[in-house]
């Protein structure tokens, strides 16, 4: 079903994720990487927390992105970087705690489309997670 | 039809982008704030830009849902903030330039909800803009 | 989790479903209701079959986005209809066989909005089934 | 900015439309075809009339979805079908009146794909217009 056509999947997309100047602007970090799935953690340190103490809708978002990407990549032949066609997200709760915990997975591998799905649950100090946003991604071989 | 509310909505506005953190990390300027609508800029400078000269998705995402809220916010009641509740995007073209512009406006000011689309371009040397971006958004009261 | 406060809300459904003169055009049918979750068949009969043989993407999002409704409505206070704010759709693959199935259910249940998740499937002739659409859907109560 | 690539485009595309089994259903109707534009109108008849006089959220999108298609579909090369990649809807006002107008244009053409932007009015008996959905899409040809 997740056939791999590049097996060096998962240095290539290590690579490709520490080139990305964003990722390491806000901090996020690669967490895992296997056969058509992705996490992308971003701790909550306080550059990425507001005011008020939640993490900006936009990194959220980013760590989505980022990881239904690579959720998509690890898929894909050699040599092909990524590209997000465009995705959707809702945000479920305000992001407090620890860390943001952004996991993607693919839901369809096609010829030319790959549509992911990811969850970004919110860490606590506990170490509890809550739900806090849903994204759903069409990204493509570029 | 776009009721004035809130007559500080303008500072208020600014007051409120001011205190974002997650927005003077990336750089993003408030650049015009009227009835129903936002413009928000992003310089690119070096921090925002990927090794291959674009910028981040999630950045272009970020000031696309910035510019969505504060534009649903000029239309409030006072004192309260915006709360983004969804976005979808689709990316255009690549984002490179000098700077990338996302201007949006209110297409529906509802008595829950309001929904606003923004387009992001990217300012070129010359002055001339390219599309990137297509934001269609629902944000909140909170 | 799923705090139930219509204790007829089967019965509620099932009813609020008869009255939709749109789902029986079609043939539409209410397949299960649960708290926060919903399943509605579209049997592929002559009337939504396609020239080409697939049903049309319409009706694969009419399905989907009842079935998200009813999931959200599950858990309404008693006497409230549900208005679908928004959703998103992908389609995963052409919708052919002998039923199409919609599986929603409840991702978020908040004060003033609901977020669902769909899953289409195609039943084909040996009860196999196919995913053909992926729905991320905000609702509230009306 | 918009090549007409297939000479015979509208008379394609009023074949294609005419072929749609799910369209004659509800009675939609192709009002108006041109390079990267298209219009749709549904009269609002008893049988897509709910109980309480609003047309089904399904039919809004199905007929967006349609003028978003071949709006697309008028800037392909010849023979070329389309295929609705995903699309997203915002309701802005229960659909009544006299009839739907759903109004797509193509915002980009691109060599895979192409995104398109639809905005639904109901129109009342005055002959006035009233927004009630707004739509984006991709789509490809198939």
């Amino acid at each position: 079903m997740t056939t791999i056509r590049n097996p060096s999947f998962a240095s290539d997309i290590a690579a490709s994720f520490a080139r990305q100047g964003a990722l390491s602007l806000i901090g996020a970090e690669l967490e895992e990487i296997a056969p058509g799935k992705c996490t992308v953690r971003l701790p909550i340190t306080k550059k990425v927390r507001q005011h008020h103490g939640f993490v900006h809708g936009g990194f959220v978002a980013t760590i989505a992105d980022v990881a239904g990407g690579y959720a998509a990549m690890s898929l894909f032949d050699s040599e092909k970087e990524v590209l997000t066609v465009e995705y959707k997200i809702n945000f479920l709760a305000p992001a407090d705690g620890v860390a943001l915990i952004a996991r993607a997975h693919v839901v369809r591998n096609g010829r030319t489309l790959t549509v992911t799905q990811a969850e970004v649950a919110a860490e606590q100090e506990d170490g509890s997670e809550r739900p806090c946003a849903l994204v759903q991604q069409t990204s493509m071989a570029g």
